[in-house]
């Protein structure tokens, strides 16, 4: 490949992007820093020069992969206003579970694989659930819940719920891509009722009408 | 300490049993095959003579972990058949909250640090997972849930999201342990509902009476 002049950030975000591409075809432990450099035309030494280590490359290949897919699930604001909260939660979930379908081998290798005992990662992914948690606690008023302390801990574990049965999903797919959609939009307001039984009957009036 | 003679099957279950008690203490990889041995008070040499290496060692600590954690969470055989199908699931959820405070380090250095990376290590952890899912879907035809997909789906996303809520809570607990165990029990007729729409019905009058 011809060695194009790229300025120190243009370069950076090659780099990194080369990695991201690379992890949908193989895990991150097997990226090799030298194919990385051999594909962007440069040295070892000067992939070094932009990352302090081979970890710390893999880790922005991480931070990188996980703000694509927080871009990707965002829900947009000029579509939203039309619709009702229920709806929101749908099209959130739809882009999330066409992401990973997308990029199965990324986000396969990522959440259940070697990367996710390194505690760097983990905390990445911690970070990126977080967002994902906030951004759906912020949508729970409509629906007529007010955010408590079991209300945080159903959110969070929500999370878990829809990573958990979308990767079994993705390995044995006997549902169809709308059905998955619904059994992780559903169990939002399903899980919100187990943990506040005291508003079961607004959230009831607020999903049925 | 001194020599004892053990028969080799003793003697395995010494090691396995004193990696156990030391993994309460510390994660996995910090247990080192000099420890255990000085503790047993027999020869590094003679521990590889049980495991073929250190890695091997780890992984029969983690599966007598997990078959510990099973046992401690079966559903009593005697005691159930006096009760309703929920209160079997809330006696469940207590053996699990208890089991995992009471060896906090251990679930949580397991399940949330370097051993969840392991492909050996995940294998044990995802065996524990369908023994709980298998336990659980048992015990829904009794509250009215005929199993199908979307429902299997569904109780391993159930088993995620009660890990989950329970590591965040021993982090960090804002509910006493009771408010936690019924925050994890009605999560699954909740989810159940949401996986199984058209059952709904039977599942309130079944839950209500």
């Amino acid at each position: 490949m011809k060695r194009t002049r790229l300025s120190p950030e243009q370069r950076r975000a090659q780099l990194i992007d080369l990695g991201a591409k690379m992890l949908a075809q193989r895990p991150l432990e097997q990226i090799s820093v030298e194919d990385i450099a051999d594909q962007a035309g440069v040295s070892r030494g000067l992939l070094f020069h932009y990352f302090a280590s081979k970890h710390d490359f893999h880790l922005e290949i991480v931070r990188h992969t996980s703000s694509e897919m927080l871009a990707r699930t965002a829900p947009d604001p000029y579509v939203e206003e039309a619709r009702d909260p229920m709806q929101i939660l749908r099209s959130v979930l739809a882009s999330y579970v066409d992401y990973v379908t997308e990029n199965r081998g990324t986000y396969v290798s990522l959440l259940r694989g070697t990367a996710s005992g390194d505690p760097d990662m983990r905390a990445v992914f911690e970070q990126t659930r977080a967002v994902m948690s906030e951004r759906t606690l912020e949508q729970l008023p409509a629906i007529g819940i007010e955010p408590t302390r079991a209300v945080d801990l159903a959110v969070r574990g929500w999370i878990a719920y829809v990573e958990e049965v979308t990767i079994t999903w993705l390995r044995d797919p006997h549902l169809t891509r709308e059905e998955l959609i619904e059994l992780n939009v559903q169990a939002l307001p399903a899980l919100a009722i187990a943990a506040a039984p005291e508003i079961a009957a607004a959230l009831v009036s607020a999903t049925t009408t």
